[in-house]
C-alpha cells in the first residue's frame, strides 16, 4: 500500500488543484482541509474526495478561480455567496467572518449561499476554538435526497450534517460533527459485499419498514435519520436552516440547492475565560474518568477520538489503499498530471 | 376520571401557586406553561408537576417571590440570574430578552444561571417564531446524574434537554425539542411494572452493556443517550452550554447547579420574509407529502404532533388520571387549599 507523509498528502493535492485551475491560495485550502481530515481518522474525507472534485471541476459544478463574496451583512450577520468556489474556500471564508464578527459583537450568524461540498463541517466550526468562540454549523445535501424522513417511504432529505464546537483550554475543543443520517451509503454497500447485517435502524426498506438487510437498501429501501424521531427533527432543522433559511435556494445552478448556516458566540460574554476554562474541564475530567462498559478502553468526550488519531498520525506516514490511490492518480491524470508530476522531488514509501 | 377544561387546568395551578407565595403574574406563568404542555399532548409536564414544585417551594429551592434578573449584559448577550424563580418564569424571562435582542441586533445568546426546573423547551424556542425568530436552548439537569456517557458504566450527565424552533410563516413553528436521553426513567418503570421490554439502546445495564430488560436498569443500570455516540455528542453539548458556558456552576446553592443557553436570529437578516416563508413551505410540503411506511398514516414535521394535539384539545375537557389529581389535591392540601378551594366557582365534569 503507497504511503505518505501528511506534506506530501498536501502538496499533491495542491499540485492537482493548481493544475485544475485553481489559485495556489485555494487548491492550499482544499489540501488543508483533506490532509486534516487524515489527521482527524476520517480517510473517508481525505484525498480519496479528490477524483469527485476533479469531476466536478469539469463538469463545471466547482469554480476553481471563483473566491467568495459578501451579498449582504449586518455587525453581527452576513449571507455569503460561495459563488461556486470550492466549499472548502467558501466555508472557511465563512467561519472566519463569523468568527471575526463574534469577536467584535460577542455573537454572530453567517449564511451560505452557492455552496459546493465542503466535508467535515468540524473543520469550519473548530476555526474559532482558540479564540473561545463556540460555533454551530448546519449544510444541505442538495436536491438528491437519499435519506426517508421519520415514518416515511421515500427519501426527501440529505445526509444534513451538523457541527457544534465548544472551546475548552485544552488542545482541543470538543466537537459534535456527524451526518444526521444513521449511516453513510458507503457503509451499506461494504456490509452488502461482506455478507454481513446492517446496524438496527440504519435503513429501511422500500415500504418504510426497518431492515438490516443490506440488500433491501438496494431493493428500493432507503437511508434513515439516525436516533429515530430525534434525528429525523435535528436533520429539519438542518435542512430548514442549510436552505430556507440561508436563503440557498434562491441562488440554484442546474445541480445544486446547498447551502449553510452557521452561528458563533464568544465565551468571553457570559465569564471570565479563565473560570471558563476551568468548569469545562470540570465537565470533561468527570466525564473522562467515568468507568469504562465492557467493550470500551475509557469514556471519551466528542473531539477526543479526532485528536487521538492527529497525534498518532502527525508522526506516521499515512498508508492510502491501492485503489484510493489508483483513482486520485485517474483524476490527476484527467487534469494532465502524470503520477510522477504528482510526487516529483517528493520520497514516497511503498 | 376526574376532566378539566383548558381554563379550569389554569386556575387551579394559579391558586395553588399565588397560596404558595407567588405573585399572580408568576403563578400564571407557571400556570400558562403546565396548560400548554397538556394541550401540545404532553402531560407528563402538566400539573402532574404540581406537587414537585410545590414541594420545591417549601424547601426553599424554588422561592416563588423572586423575580429574575439581568447579571450582564451587552446589545446581543445577557446572563439572567433565575434567582430561583419558578423556572418557567426565568426562561420566558430569558427567551423574551433574547427575542428584544435578536430584533434589534439579528442575534442574541441569553444565558440562564440560578434556574429552576422548566418543563419542555419548546415554550421558550416558540415564543419568538411569530417575529420569525429562531431559537436554540439547552437546559442542564443539575448535580444528579442519571445518564451514562457512551462507553461508560456508571451516569455522569443529565438528561440534558435541547430545543431548535424554526419560523414558518405557517401556524406553527417547526420545533426540536427532545432530553438528550434516549428514554425517561418514568418509562422504564412502566415497562417493568408491565414486563415489556424496554427498546434498543435506551438503557445499559450496571456493566454498562445494553439491555432492554428494565429490570437490569433497577440493578444498576443507567440510562444512555439517544442515537448511541451522535446522540451522546448532543448531550456533552447541551451539558457544556447549559453549565460552563452560562456560567451556572459559580452559583450553586445546596441543591442545584443547573443552567440555560439560549442562541436567537431573526431570519429577516438573510432574505426577504415573504421568501422565507415560501422556501420553508416548500420544504415542509415535501416531507408532508412522502408516502407514509407501513404503519404510518402520514409523514409528520416536528412540531406537527403538537400542533395537531393542540387543536384538538383546545375543543374538548382534559382527563386527568385520578393518581395525579390526588397528588394535585395533596400538593394544594400542603399550602393549604382544599379540593372545593381548587375548584369553586368552576364547573367540574367527572
Amino acid at each position: 500500500m503507497p504511503s505518505f507523509s501528511i506534506d506530501q498528502i498536501r502538496e499533491l493535492t495542491v499540485r492537482i488543484f493548481v493544475q485544475a485551475g485553481a489559485p495556489v491560495e485555494h487548491a492550499q485550502q482544499v489540501a488543508a482541509a483533506l490532509a486534516d481530515n487524515h489527521l482527524a481518522g476520517h480517510d473517508s474525507h481525505g484525498i480519496q474526495r479528490i477524483p469527485q472534485y476533479v469531476g466536478a471541476v469539469l463538469d463545471g459544478a466547482i469554480v476553481p478561480t471563483a473566491s467568495p463574496t459578501v451579498l449582504q451583512e449586518t455587525r453581527t450577520t452576513a449571507v455569503v455567496d460561495g459563488n461556486w468556489a470550492f466549499g472548502q474556500v467558501a466555508a472557511n471564508y465563512a467561519a472566519d467572518l463569523a468568527i471575526e464578527k463574534a469577536l467584535e459583537s460577542q455573537v454572530s450568524a453567517v449564511t451560505i449561499v452557492r455552496m459546493n461540498h465542503t466535508g467535515r463541517l468540524a473543520l469550519f466550526t473548530e476555526r474559532g476554538a482558540d479564540r473561545d468562540i463556540a460555533m454551530f454549523m448546519a449544510a444541505g445535501s442538495g436536491a438528491r435526497y437519499t435519506v426517508a424522513p421519520f415514518g416515511g417511504a421515500a427519501p426527501s432529505l440529505g445526509t444534513n450534517p451538523v457541527a457544534f464546537s465548544v472551546p475548552t483550554g485544552e488542545d482541543h475543543p470538543v466537537t459534535l460533527d456527524f451526518a444526521t443520517a444513521a449511516i453513510a451509503a458507503g457503509k451499506v454497500k461494504v456490509a452488502l459485499s461482506k455478507d454481513e447485517p446492517l446496524p438496527p435502524g440504519a435503513v429501511v426498506d422500500k415500504h418504510g419498514q426497518p431492515t438490516t438487510n443490506a440488500a433491501d437498501y438496494y431493493d428500493g429501501g432507503h437511508l434513515v435519520p439516525f436516533g429515530g424521531h430525534k434525528g429525523y427533527a435535528l436533520s429539519v432543522i438542518a435542512e430548514l436552516l442549510s436552505g430556507p433559511f440561508s436563503g440557498a435556494d434562491a441562488y440554484t445552478n442546474n445541480t445544486k440547492r446547498t447551502g449553510g448556516f452557521l452561528f458563533a458566540v464568544n465565551a468571553a460574554a457570559f465569564r471570565s475565560i479563565e473560570s471558563y476554562h476551568a468548569a469545562t474541564a470540570a465537565v470533561t475530567d468527570r466525564l473522562r474518568s467515568v468507568p469504562p462498559a465492557a467493550g470500551f478502553d475509557r469514556v471519551l468526550v466528542p473531539g477526543d477520538p479526532e485528536a487521538a488519531s492527529r497525534r498518532a498520525r502527525s508522526l506516521t506516514p499515512l498508508e492510502i489503499p491501492e485503489k484510493t490511490w489508483a483513482a486520485v492518480c485517474a483524476a490527476a491524470d484527467r487534469v494532465g498530471l502524470s503520477a510522477e508530476d504528482l510526487l516529483d522531488g517528493a520520497a514516497v514509501g511503498s
